[in-house]
Order: structure tokens, then sequence, then C-alpha cells
């Protein structure tokens, strides 16, 4: 007992003195952020001046370009490109919808391919509309009730979750699986409800994964607005059509890169943080909190720990990973590089879930380890971020943790994320500057600390 | 020892199971206000059919009408008004404003007259203009540097508090109290810099307070971009002058209401709890977030509560102060009454800091109550609040701290507030239902607790 007192005692100052240099340092990066921040500038010139951005695209291409170029001013040391092949998938011309209630009655919808779908064929498809509201509901319904018709998944996100990212994973299925599961029963084609939390005119896309048993029917997101419009309709008529005309096909793998800057560590430069976004954004959208918002914060990590002078011990960079959208080539290229030049990945950190302000981090590391990370707790709560729990990660990084490296999510607050998300509402006119940047100076700090202590 | 353990052993228990009961009680709120809550139509009925509410203006009487109705709907068994005069200041003939350089160069600016400002006159005031960055600098000028000339207050919000209602404070002397300080050493007119967090082209209004021994000069609020160019231009120009115009002026006083919806306390219906926002907006804005936000939610609280199935002990009011923009006569108003009618006014919560995503409350009360309140912490943190703190309240409850009411007010994220406050961009499309609602979801879930336990 009196051995436990007197360790207290030394040690207890020696934290307190450590968690007073490093309030000091996080109060500098915040400050220097705050004022001389370049993540909103840099976004609005990737929504702006570089817009959408599809793997495969043009303008996925620019913005390769465009954050290798931020990345050098942000004072990254080595900037370079990892070549990897990405799917090429292209919506075609603009696609066609209606709602067909009677001989005199249609209207149209407002609706886009889903991502990687292929299309109905040039003279559309036009069939009966079955709805469905679970997947228990498609499978009781089965081939008879399902052949050579259009199912309309109306999978609501569930408005009662706090966390909307849990209403998106539980509804989502719809969009994700809905075709090919459809299709193993003879359907014509698919219309998902848009995966939004709000009542709007938009369609959000986001991909959807064929089963190469069956035929890959084309499949559609039709707008919150539309659904439940379509789903009164369906109650009043006996038989109500649809027609869905979709171009939208899958090309052969082009050539793309992953973005990376990085400051050399002084100490252990084989020791390697990561942070992360996706650059690559939907075709319909400027991507600005998807994810816009996790490029230009990676990229001012790197710059405000130059700005306030930190020389890591270990090498930390900045990655702009592509085609997290529809391939998630760029986190397994990250991977595979990473074994073949035989790194030691010790940290990774992801932000893709928008700009907004933060709230926490999600960790999937060693109990230990996530111990040892909430005790810091108390140097971000000034900073807004009151939440270090385990679970988290990114899709990005995810391909990391088979080498053993501690993953974490910035998790901001996610109240508006779905109103927006793979629409073409996700603009930079979305992003509240103070809110990034926020969102930055905490994953800065976390980095400064996961530099500084290790795990 | 053995007595405390044993207390412990039968006390903890009880404590657990009530928080249980509290915890399904307040997820029923939360459930039903995301399914079912009237918060976010009500503010578009509040934003777009009555519109910007000034004291004394047909539209604010509009928004007492549909308030009392909308109290009505919630289920409030009794919805009365509290008649109280206020000031009816009116802006005048659109203003105008621009910056002379010299005889061929000149810029108009964005401006707007400060509320209850006097006007320059119809001919408008010209002078040169002189730039302060601090109260200091101005009194250091003094009537030798100021005399005939027109005072530019450039005093930008501090960027990097977290907090920006902190900046706000520190910065806003310069509208408060600008005028009165300028008119002292015989300034012609002033311009201050709006008190917004971004740089943007909108003029954000707010109240002056005069200063009866001075001339009541003209005074504008300039937007910040205008700002940043003026203080620009005034580094390579000998000479810059003004010219304004503005014929704003404070008529008498008019009649006007708080209104007030309530249910009555099953057991002890002579003790009243508050929960309030403030009806009158600025004549510049739709007011969605400031405070048709804090409005709705306060009505929402008491349907919210009705739909839950619970029978309030005390009585719970929802008030729409009038009027604390630019007088604070509703909140003066509702502690006269409560005086006179020998209310208990036990707890009072206003909402007057945006629907944004909550973070918490503020308290301003006894420190046994204070403890007693942070024992719910737990209840709250799955609703995004995690800190119950000293020190809070609203400017239309806080005269209610005279007869001993504790006072309570919602601290949501702040950091969009400043960048719309008291301007044009204050609109319904700037707020997000679910912010909103969530905010509303955690005051029920206070006033419920209140109500239950008392302080």
């Amino acid at each position: 007992m009196k051995k436990i007192l007197l360790l207290s005692f030394f040690v207890l100052p020696i934290a307190l003195v450590a968690q007073n240099v490093d309030s000091l340092q996080i109060k500098k990066i915040s400050d220097d952020v705050f004022t001389n921040g370049k993540a909103y500038d840099n976004l609005r010139f990737l929504c702006k001046q570089v817009g959408p951005r599809l793997s495969g695209s043009p303008q996925a291409q620019k913005a390769v370009e465009a954050t290798a170029r931020m990345l050098k001013e942000a004072g990254a040391d080595t900037v370079y490109l990892q070549p990897c092949m990405v799917p090429h998938w292209i919506r075609g011309e603009k696609e066609k919808g209606k709602i067909i209630l009677d001989k005199n009655q249609s209207f149209d919808l407002k609706l886009c391919a889903l991502g990687n779908s292929e299309g109905t064929g040039k003279n559309g498809v036009t069939g009966e509309v079955v709805e469905v509201k679970t997947m228990a509901e498609l499978h009781r319904l089965g081939t008879a009730g399902i052949k050579g018709k259009i199912v309309f998944f109306n999978f609501a996100m569930n408005p009662t979750n706090v966390q909307t990212f849990r209403s998106y994973g539980e509804s989502g299925t719809a969009r994700r699986i809905g075709p090919a599961q459809a299709a193993k029963y003879g359907a014509l084609a698919v219309m998902v409800r848009s995966l939004a939390s709000n009542g709007d005119d938009y369609p959000h896309t986001g991909t959807t994964q064929y089963n190469d048993s069956f035929p890959k029917i084309g499949a559609v997101a039709i707008s919150t607005n539309d659904a439940d419009r379509l789903s009164i309709e369906l109650t009043t008529h006996d038989v109500v059509k649809a027609y869905i005309r979709t171009t939208s096909t899958m090309l052969p793998d082009v050539q793309s890169y992953n973005v990376v800057g990085e400051i050399r560590g002084s100490h252990f430069p084989n020791e390697v943080i990561t942070v992360g976004g996706h650059l690559d954004s939907w075709d319909l959208a400027e991507g600005a909190q998807d994810d816009g918002a996790g490029c230009v914060q990676s990229i001012e990590v790197l710059r405000a720990i130059k700005a306030a002078g930190i020389k890591p011990k270990r090498t930390i960079r900045a990655v702009m990973f592509m085609n997290e959208e529809n391939g998630g080539r760029g986190g397994e290229k990250y991977l595979e590089l990473a074994k073949f030049n035989k790194e030691q990945h010790l940290f990774a950190l992801e932000s893709d879930a928008g700009g907004f302000t933060p709230r926490g981090f999600g960790f999937d590391m060693k109990p230990q380890q996530l111990a040892k990370v909430q005790e810091w707790k108390p140097l971000f709560y000034p900073y807004g971020v009151y939440e270090l729990r385990a679970g988290g990660g990114g899709s990005d990084i995810s391909p990391l943790r088979s080498i053993g490296t501690a993953l974490s999510g910035l998790s901001p607050d996610s109240q508006r994320y779905f109103d927006l998300h793979h629409a073409a509402t996700d603009t930079f006119e979305a992003v509240s500057k103070r809110e990034l940047h926020l969102g930055a100076i905490n994953m800065a700090a976390l980095i400064y600390l996961v530099d500084k202590y290790g795990l």
C-alpha cells in the first residue's frame, strides 16, 4: 500500500506535466488550423475545379494531380503515387423512368442507376411494380410473385437511431444485394428507395453487388419523395407499372492511383502512421462531405504538424485512397505495397463519415492499446471530442488489419450526413469551414499523440 | 463503514432501476419525436408563412397567432397570451453606403442599420474613415482623432475559440457600445464589422445601445468581406471616405405578447417549469436558427410529453418570449406576472443558441441542484449530450433568477451559428430536421426529469 502511494506520488505529477505539454501543443495546432488552415480552400478546389471524380474518370485523374500538389504545399517531404487498377463504371445516358398508374396517369421518377449496375438496354423495361419492405417479404414472394416484374425495395431508413450510420447499415441491404436477390427470382429490374434520412427529390446512388449466377438486371435508386408517393399509389391501384431505362455499364479496368504524401520519421522512419480519406466520389456529386472532407483533413494534418514545428518520430503519411466507392482497390493496393515493401504499419486513421463537427473516434485495436488511447481523453475534450470507443476504422484502411495495424475512424456528428450522401446535394456549400477544421484539429491531435507515445 | 455498505446495497439498485425506467421513458420520447415530431414543420411555417418577425411588426403578431395555434395542436391544456409593450424600431428605407477611395474609385457596401439605431438623416453623412481594432485604440484617438469622422470598428471574431459564443461576446463590444463611445468623441457615424465567423457578403445586424448623454449617430454593420477590403484599402490610401445613409428610427412602444401554453401539473400545479425560446427575430432574416428553432423545440417538448403519456406532477409551460432581440421586454413581463400571480418557478430552460446538434446544457443553479442534475448524465449520453456544466441560461429567463428559479440553457454545437446569425442567411434551409429534433428530445428529457424528481 505504501509502495503504491509512493509510486503515485512520483508518477502522477509526471503524467500531469506531460498532459500539460500535450495540451499546449494541441492548442497550438488548433489555433493554427483555425487561423491558417487550408482544408476548406483545398476542398473548394476539389469540389469546384475538379468536381465529381468517379474512379476511372478524367476528373479522378485531375484529383490525383491536384491533391499531389496540395500535399507538397502542405510540407510533405515526399509525395508519390501508388498505381492501381480500378473498375471503370459509366452511367451512360441520363436515366429515364416513370410510374404508370393507368392509361392516362403517370409521373416521372427522379432516379439514377445504382453504381456498378448494368443497363436495362436501349429500349428500357416496363413491368408491374411489386413493393417489398423487408428481404423476408421478397423471399416469401419468390419466383411466383416476382418473375417478369419490377421489384421496388422500399426500405426506409429507421429515423429512431440517433446514430444514422446504424440505419444506413440496416436499410442498405436493399441497395447492396437487392438487385442480385430479385434477379434470382426472375425480376425484370429493381428500384430501391434512396438511402436518405430526409424526404427529398434527389436520388442517392451507391454500389450494388450482382451475383454471377443470376442476370445482371437494371437497378436504380428513386428519390425518397417518389418512393413515398409510389408506396401510396400502390395501395390505391390494383396494378401499377413502371418504365425504367438505364444504359450504365462496366468497362475494362483502368489505371489510377493512390496519392501519398509523407513526413519521414526522425527516430523510427520505418514505423508508418497513416491518415487518409478517399479521393474518388460518385459522379452525381461534388463529393464534398463524401469524402473530399476526409482528403483535405488528412492533408491538413500534415500541414498542421509541420506548421506547429513538430518533428515526428515515426513516418506520417497522408493517403488519398482511390476507388472506395465502387471497388476498394486503393485500400487493397495500399496493403499489397505495405507488405511488398515490408513496412511496419503502427496505426491508421480514416476520415470517411463527413466533415461535420467531430464527436469522437472509434478504434479497432488491442484492449491495452485502447486503454492507453483513452487516457488521452481529457486532451480532446476542449475540442468537442468526448468519445474514444471500441469499434471503428474505415473501409480503405481495413485491409491493414491483416498485418496487425491498429485502426481508427473519425466520428463526426452523423445527423446531416444521409440527407446528402451519394446525391447531387453533397456540395461544397454543405460543408462548414469551422466544422471541417475542427475535425482536422482532432485528427492532428490524435496523430501527434500516437506518434509521440506509440501504441 | 458497515452501515454505509449496507445502505449502498439497498440504495444503488433502486437508483439503477430508476435510471432504467427513465432511460426507457426517454427512448420512448426520442422515438416519437424522430418519427412524429412537428418541430420542423412548425419551423417551416414560422419561417416561410410568417417570415421575419421583429417586435412590433405585423409578422410578429402573425407569429403570436401561429404559435398559439401550434401550442393547442401540441396538446397544451391552456394557451394564453401575456400582453407586454415592446419597442417598435423600424429600419426605414433600404440603407445605402459606399467607400470613396478617390475621385474615380469607390465601392458599394453591403450594409444594414444596427438594431435600435437612429438614421443618419435623409442626406446621409460623408466623412473620413478611421479604423479601430480595439476599444483602447478608440479612446487613445479621442476627440482629436475622431471628431467629424466615421469610425470603423474592425473587431474580427477570434477564430481560435472552439466555443464561438466566446468570440461573439469578446468582439461584440463594438456593436453593443461602439456607436455610443464614438459619439462621445464627436464621430459622424459608425460602421462595425459584422459579427460573423466566416467571410461573407451579408451584413449581420443586432442591437446597439446609445448613451443618452451623447448624440444618437447613425450606425451600420458591414459585411466581413467589405470589412476586410476596407481595412486593406486603408493601408494603401492616405484618406478613405465613406458615405452612409440610414433612415431607421425608434417609434413609440406598441403592444405585443408572450405566448404561453401549459400542461397543468397533477400534484404540484403551482410549481412551474418553463421551457422557451424567443418568438421575435430580426427583420432581415427568417429567424430560423435564431430563434424559431428554440420556439418550435419548446412546443415540441409539450407535444412529446403528451404523446409519451406522461402526466407531469408540476405545471409545464412552453413560452414564446417576445422582444428578446431589441429590448427583452417579454422576459421582464414574464417575471412581473410571475410575481404578481405569486407563482413558484422551480426551473426554466431556454433554447436560444440555434437548433444545431445538441452537446450539452449549462446550468445556473445551486451546487446541490447541479450535483443532482449531473447524476442524470448517463441518461443523456445516448442522445449526444455529454456536458452538464455550471453556467448557462438565456436572456429571456434570466429575470427569473431574482425569484430563485434554477435556470438552464441548451448548448448546441456552435460552429455554424455565427455564419448566419442576424443575417439574411438565417433561413429554414439552414436547419437540419434531425439536429432540431434531437435538441428537442434532450430538452424534453431534461424537463421530464426535473418534473419527476424536482431539484
